[in-house]
């Protein structure tokens, strides 16, 4: 369908975020890009892509979409890609074993609107072309989105899942109407302080000897930040939430005056 | 977005058939069968296929939508292409002096699922690469479909808006139907084993000295039910949760050996 409209001039609005992890194939940066653009989206980034950034497939497949590719961001760590960002939803076909919500792209689109109408920032994940998103980085997000694809049927490319994902943001954002009032919700936390607030976790964690199989710490590290991820903390509470492991902690520096007589007492846990 | 999931057989249900008129490149049949595929379609015509039919191109495009490559038919005449139908609907990026309604995807997917239901079929009308279909094309059809694209990027190839449309139509005729997958949730929690964890982590809390000014302890102890309740721990993450608790509450137990000196305090409890 040919018909761009070059009497138009293009406007960037607040739209959401599209992360690729380790894309691996130019052509495929540079078609999502263009996907985007079809529906408004502008502002791509990069975990890792395998061929390196700038990439010449990629300019040359975004058929241009100029505006799209010379904003990339290129990023080493997904936890730096979505550092600035308060939803984050990561796409994926696959059923993974993880207590997070799942939703379709209908949904996924208004949370993204009602996040990005309010002034903060989301963003999508895309996996690689093979194998998608690992469990590692879908545990960052807050939610999962998945396409109501044909079962027997189900591979899409990235491009493909990016202009679904963009088209309906697309119809959510052009919707627009609110509601006569919103929930209160506080001002959200950023990734940046919510993985502040599982790093503290999982140093007290550490520390108090809370993971005695060592090859299960990942597993449990994932399943404990997708349990506490699902409360969606806003910033006070990310705060609240540090302040009980920081005062847990501290525990026995407050009680050991009274509550533990030392040598001639080896194993009165009577508190708990 | 990898997923097939090869232990589902493919079923062929009625569904919209989709008339590619004078496509010139075999990738973009290929690539059209493919999205085709993806949201259940599988009925596709072409109308004088420029570089002929069969198509390796196409083929090799069409990533194994084999049950739809095997099945295209091939028309001298739009007339033919679509003359069992009784719907037909022709898709275009650019406005038409023709007094032909003019409806967005979701629209059309409702209109064609009307149809089929009731026995009928209906097909998409798509245009060539470079500029789409002619008047002369769109007048045998009984409305016109556009999509909402960023008018000043609107350039969508033959495969997207495709794909847009076949996604719009298994949205339509599975309306209310679950998505590929759920959430897992796990067993729930009673409201007992909530409240336990509750009063465990405030007596915690107690003891640790975390409410320092006691006339707050009412409004923070509120605050922090609802953060933390707002997760909807399931039992297992209950359990979890309290296991934390403890863990922190003995963190110094642990940490003895180098935190504090132990002559006083023998109880270095490695083992647990």
């Amino acid at each position: 369908m040919a018909g761009t409209d070059s009497s138009k001039k293009l406007e960037l609005f607040p739209a959401p975020v599209v992360v690729l992890c380790e894309p691996q194939l130019g052509e495929n940066i540079g078609t999502a890009a263009r996907a985007m653009a079809n529906f408004g989206l502008w502002d791509l980034r990069l975990v890792n892509p395998r061929d390196g950034w700038p990439s010449e497939k990629a300019k040359a497949a975004a058929a241009k979409a100029d505006h799209v590719i010379c904003r990339v961001q290129v990023f080493e760590r997904l936890e730096e890609a979505i550092a600035d960002l308060s939803l984050v939803l990561a796409t994926t076909a696959r059923k993974r074993d993880m207590f997070k919500p799942v939703m379709g792209p209908d949904e996924a689109a208004s949370r993204m609107f009602t996040q990005i109408s309010g002034g903060e920032k989301a963003g999508l994940l895309f996996g690689r072309e093979r194998w998608g998103l690992n469990n590692e980085e879908i545990t960052l997000a807050d939610a999962i989105v998945t396409l109501p694809v044909e079962p027997a049927f189900a591979s899409l490319n990235i491009a493909q899942a990016v202009l679904l994902l963009a088209y309906e943001w697309r119809r959510a954002a052009k919707k627009g109407e609110a509601l006569p009032f919103e929930a209160e919700v506080g001002a959200p936390a950023s990734k940046q302080e919510v993985s502040g607030m599982f790093a503290h976790l999982e140093t007290a964690l550490d520390e108090a000897g809370f993971f005695t199989v060592a090859e299960k710490r990942p597993s449990m590290v994932n399943n404990i930040r997708t349990m506490l991820g699902r409360a969606d903390f806003n910033a006070q509470e990310v705060r609240t939430f540090r302040g009980i492991i920081s005062s847990l902690e501290r525990r026995h520096e407050r009680q050991n005056p009274e509550g533990r007589k030392s040598a001639e007492e080896p194993g009165g846990n009577e508190g708990e």
